[in-house]
C-alpha cells in the first residue's frame, strides 16, 4: 500500500441492498486508489456472490472490508466524515460539491487527521441520525429533474474527486514533439512552389492572401517531423516527381 | 429540453458489449444532464433489454439514441470529437483530463460546436480508426496498477465533469444563518456566570485561560439561533432554575 493509499478517505456504505452496487463500488475505489471500505449492515448479508462477481480485479477492497451492524463504529476512527445527500433536510451543517469535499478531505489527511464519506442505501438514503454523525454533507451537482444517482456511480464521482486534479498519466506525456518551424516553413515553400507551377493562385490579385490562408491551415495541423516529412513525400508524388 | 441538455456533448459509445452497461450510462448521462447518446455497432443487436432495465427512469436517452453500425455517421455532425483512452497508443494528440476536456468542450458549445465522446468496447476499447477520428485524447487519471474502469463508470466520471463545475444545488442554500455573535457571547456569558457560581474555574491564576478557551471551543460550534436558544435552556435545566 503506497502512501497515497492510506491517506484516502474510506468510503462507508450504510445498509447497502445490491451486491452489485457494493462490488461495483470496490472496483471503483480501486480504480482511483481508495481501498477502505467499510459496510453497515448489508441487506443481504456477508460475504456476497454479487459484490465478489461486481468488484473483478478489486476483492481485496471486499476481503479487507469492515463489515458490521454498528454505524458509530465504522466511523469512530476518522476525524472528519462527509454524508452523501441529494436533498438538504434542513441539516445546518455545511454543504460541499465532491470537488470541494475532496480538497478539504486532503487538508484532514495532510494533518494526519482521517476522512470518510458515507453513503446511504440505494433506496432511502442516509437516515437522519447518520446524516447527525456527519461534519460536512457532500452533494453532487445532478440535474434536479434526474436526481437519482445509483449507489456505485456516486462512489464512482467521489472516488475520482480524489485524484481529479492529476495530471495526465506519464506515458501520454512523451508524445512525440510538433515538427520545427523551420521543418514546417520547408513544407510549406515546397507545396507553394508546387501550387505556384500548376497555375493555383489565380487571380493574381488574391495570391497573396492566398498563400496567407493556406499557410495559416497548415500551421494549425501541429503536424510532428514524421507528419512534415509523410506530407512532403505525398506532394511529391501527386506531382509525380518521385524522389524529387 | 432545456438549453444546457441541448449543447451537452453527445456520448458515443462504439461496439459495447453489455446491455448493463449502456443502460448505466443513459441513466448516469440523464443525472448530469446529457440526452444525446449515439451506439455504434452493439454486439448484442438494439434494442437491449438489459439497457432498459439499467437505464431505471432514463429509457427516453436509450429511445432517441442513434444506433447504427457506421461509426462515420455516428460523428458526422460534431466539430470537436474526444476519444478516451487509457493508454497514449503513440497517437499523436493533445491529451486533456475529463475536467479539461470538458471546459474544452463548454468553449466549443459556446462558439455553436458540437462536442463528443468516444467511449471503446469494454474488453479492447477504441480501434486505432476510431482514436484517429478524434481531436482530442481524454484519459481518466485512474491508479495505473488498477487502471480497467467499467464502461458506465467511464461515462459517468466524464458526464459529471459537465456539470461538476455547478454550485451546491439551491435548496441547500437555504440552510439557517449562524446566530449572531450577540446571541452566542450571550450564552457564553450565561454559561460563564454558572460555572463561576459552581467554583468551576479553579485555581484562580487559570481561570483566565479557562474562560478563553472555553469561548474559543464554544465559537466553533457555529450555532444558530435555534442552537443557542436549545443550549440555553440545557444550562438552566443543568442548574435547576426552571425559567430563569
Amino acid at each position: 500500500m503506497t502512501q497515497g493509499e492510506a491517506k484516502a478517505p474510506a468510503i462507508i456504505l450504510a445498509r447497502p441492498q445490491m451486491g452489485e452496487n457494493i462490488g461495483a463500488a470496490a472496483r471503483v475505489m480501486r480504480n482511483f486508489g481508495l481501498t477502505d471500505m467499510r459496510i453497515v449492515s448489508p441487506r443481504d448479508g456477508w460475504p456476497n456472490k454479487k459484490a465478489d462477481a461486481l468488484a473483478a480485479g478489486a476483492v481485496d477492497v471486499l476481503e479487507t472490508a469492515r463489515v458490521s451492524d454498528d454505524f458509530a463504529s465504522a466511523v469512530s476512527d476518522l476525524t472528519l466524515v462527509f454524508a452523501t445527500t441529494a436533498r438538504s433536510r434542513e441539516m445546518v451543517k455545511p454543504v460541499m460539491t465532491p470537488r470541494e469535499a475532496m480538497a478539504r478531505a486532503k487538508t484532514e489527511t495532510d494533518r494526519a487527521g482521517r476522512a470518510g464519506v458515507l453513503f446511504g442505501a440505494e433506496a432511502t438514503g442516509l437516515l437522519n441520525e447518520e446524516l447527525a454523525a456527519a461534519d460536512i454533507l457532500l452533494t453532487i451537482p445532478v440535474d434536479p429533474g434526474f436526481s437519482s444517482l445509483n449507489l456505485a456511480q456516486a462512489v464512482a464521482v467521489t472516488a475520482y474527486e480524489w485524484r481529479a486534479g492529476d495530471a495526465a498519466p506519464e506515458d501520454f506525456s512523451a508524445a512525440p514533439l510538433p515538427a520545427t518551424k523551420q521543418e514546417l516553413m520547408a513544407l510549406m515553400d515546397h507545396l507553394e512552389a508546387e501550387l505556384e507551377r500548376k497555375g493555383f493562385f489565380f487571380p493574381d490579385h488574391k495570391a497573396e492572401s492566398m498563400k496567407r490562408n493556406l499557410r495559416a491551415g497548415l500551421t494549425r495541423g501541429n503536424w510532428t517531423h514524421q507528419d512534415v516529412q509523410t506530407l512532403r513525400g505525398a506532394i511529391k508524388a501527386l506531382t509525380g516527381k518521385r524522389g524529387g
